[in-house]
């Protein structure tokens, strides 16, 4: 064969390195040893049981076939409800799109977004996924190096410094993953503003949203209403596996995301969007927020233990259920270090080379997403596996 | 805003014709009426029980969480013995990527193979989704016409004729959509032959394996081992609203499937994986081949029925529930025509147009996804709507 057997595309869309580590950590549970997970990104918590039950129910009732590309009529009134109580904004509910997961959210955006060769400005560190969906359809992420003096994130003096003729549009996460940091009123109210005077739009990921321990979360609607806005059931509703999200987008642009809806995926899954109904139950909700305390305490645990260690996490984390953690002081590189770690003590976490460029190799995140005694075990674990880390 | 508001991909990417027909079929509803939907690219029966079962237990042990990309071991292993025991083929189970729907396997393909600019050949008609998924990541169909004479199939002859220093694979469809006309073992290694010696890759949708009626339709894999193979649990299985496809391909294309998902998608709904697993056990398909059965009732009922109605259907349409009818004889325009049926009758069909291209205009399709009384109704009324015709 004359040509590449594979488009560029799959060469630049990287695997996740803690693939590495989760292969590894997999082989080494295979011999019987005891591994601790703080690599995961999701819930260690099944689904709430309102909505097992809820969905168990669908199933009974026949709710098997296709449903419109835009999702039931009854559950994007019920996300448009969501907005009104956690937030106090009036939604159309016809300006809520249900969508497979956040992934197909994001999906959408770039579709109907960015041109071949357009570009899209985020913070580095961020979501992986983000600049690969951009990659697919051939546009480009635009990341700007964000620390510890901007909490990771984007700043409108930032924008406007990268902006260039190619941009199309700038992409926030609030609470940001990996790093947990969150953007206030204000600030997001900012960037929103040099946004529209730049003539770009407006994207913010609300994955973590509900998942917040000492202050709650702006949504970017309260302050930008042509926003598009991403969210998801998979973290605080506890939906990973149902696949199922939601995008919020300005009502000109609802018909043309149906168009691509209908081409790119069909419908979000039946079952998991009745199931969903259950979540904004009063019992469901009770679940989640009592979730919510317990990862707020492994928070409040694990902070100060990490910081203890050695590792620098200049900016305490107010959402999500991730501490990206600078180990430039324990010395090395950060994807030996993991190696290390789950090589000599058994614990599993993710290299910053997962989430970008900027300062990779001297971060790693970690994930509390496993109880907290198990947490206890893993600090312990880490202080011994710290004092053989050979560039200490 | 100086630029335009979306990438002219969204204007690229057409929605379905069929979406005015369902519209106006749900207005029309809204006031009362009785319309017969023979428009609808699902089966009209809800998913079989013990697979329905099976997703309420999967729901009940908490299978709520992600799995991993490209599914779950126990359905890759039953998917490869479904080709054991169907085809005579012994399949790597490793070969097998379970995809949220088949949706998501054009997804990867095209991801994987296309460049910017490149092109993949296919049939005009064809389902209209495989363009727009080109569209995305900005290569291109190249529609190559396909008539009576070739049972609206792509020939050896016409890929040669067609393909370009631009062109990198080959997309069949057997059975296909809109046609219901199969490749045979011959002409699907013809096809695998050129294209091979072309240096391209050979892709084929078997989406409707399963629903056959005359003979057994034979699976790409049996005549050539490295192309790339997309089927479905949405039409034999009936389980459209769960979204869970799947993907066959060469080993050494499944590392970077398996990145492309990560990145794309995460993971098919884990619950729809478990109850899956299920389809293949005897009552699951003792029910399927029940329901395969009253389809190929409804073929014989339909197809002479339509013929009689003075539409042109030359080719006996082996597989999938459509006949793709050459209307040219009553006159006029197919568009208009699924207008005025729906207007005067309330018989929702589908205009050629959402196939392609060729001869768009003169052909409509009729779906079989209705009972056998509603689809004799559905002739009486045809039968009256044409008489009323104005071409006629």
């Amino acid at each position: 064969m004359q040509q590449p057997r594979w488009a560029k595309r799959a060469q630049d869309i990287q695997p996740f390195h803690v693939m590495a580590v989760l292969a590894r950590a997999k082989a080494l549970e295979a011999q019987g040893r005891d591994v601790i997970h703080m690599e995961i990104g999701e819930p260690d918590f099944t689904t709430p049981d309102p909505i097992i039950r809820a969905g168990q129910a669908a199933l009974a009732n026949g709710h098997t076939g296709y449903t419109s590309a835009l999702g039931l009529t009854a559950l994007r009134e019920a996300v448009a409800g969501l907005y009104a109580k956690r937030y106090g904004i009036d939604l159309d509910p016809r300006r809520v799109v249900i969508t497979p997961g956040g992934s197909a959210a994001l999906l959408l955006i770039s579709a109907l977004l960015v041109e071949a060769g357009q570009n899209v400005l985020m913070a580095d560190p961020a979501y992986p996924c983000n600049r690969h969906f951009l990659r697919l359809v051939e546009g480009q992420a635009k990341l700007i190096p964000a620390g510890a003096d901007t909490a990771y994130q984007l700043t409108p003096q930032a924008i406007e410094h990268h902006w260039d003729v190619n941009s199309v549009a700038v992409l926030a996460a609030s609470p940001s993953n990996p790093t947990g940091t969150l953007l206030d009123r204000d600030q997001l109210k900012a960037i929103a503003e040099v946004t529209r005077r730049l003539g770009g739009h407006l994207i913010v990921d609300e994955i973590y949203h509900g998942l917040t321990y000492s202050r709650d979360a702006t949504s970017a609607l309260e302050v930008s209403p042509d926003a598009f806005v991403l969210n998801s059931f998979s973290k605080y509703f506890g939906m990973t596996g149902w696949r199922l999200g939601w995008l919020v987008a300005p009502e000109e642009a609802v018909p043309e995301l149906e168009k691509l809806a209908q081409n790119l995926y069909i419908c979000a899954p039946h079952m998991a969007q009745v199931a969903a109904l259950a979540a904004f139950e009063e019992e469901s909700l009770a679940i989640c927020e009592v979730r919510r305390e317990a990862f707020q305490v492994r928070r409040d645990f694990l902070l100060p233990a990490v910081r203890e260690l050695g590792f620098d996490i200049p900016i305490t984390p107010d959402g999500a259920f991730y501490l990206y953690a600078d180990m430039r002081k324990l010395g090395g590189d950060s994807a030996a270090l993991c190696r290390h770690l789950i090589e000599t003590e058994h614990v599993a976490i993710t290299p910053g080379l997962d989430f970008g460029h900027h300062r990779a190799d001297q971060h790693v995140r970690f994930a509390y997403t496993t109880s907290l005694e198990r947490l206890e075990q893993a600090v312990d674990r880490l202080a011994r596996g710290l004092r053989q880390w050979p560039a200490c």
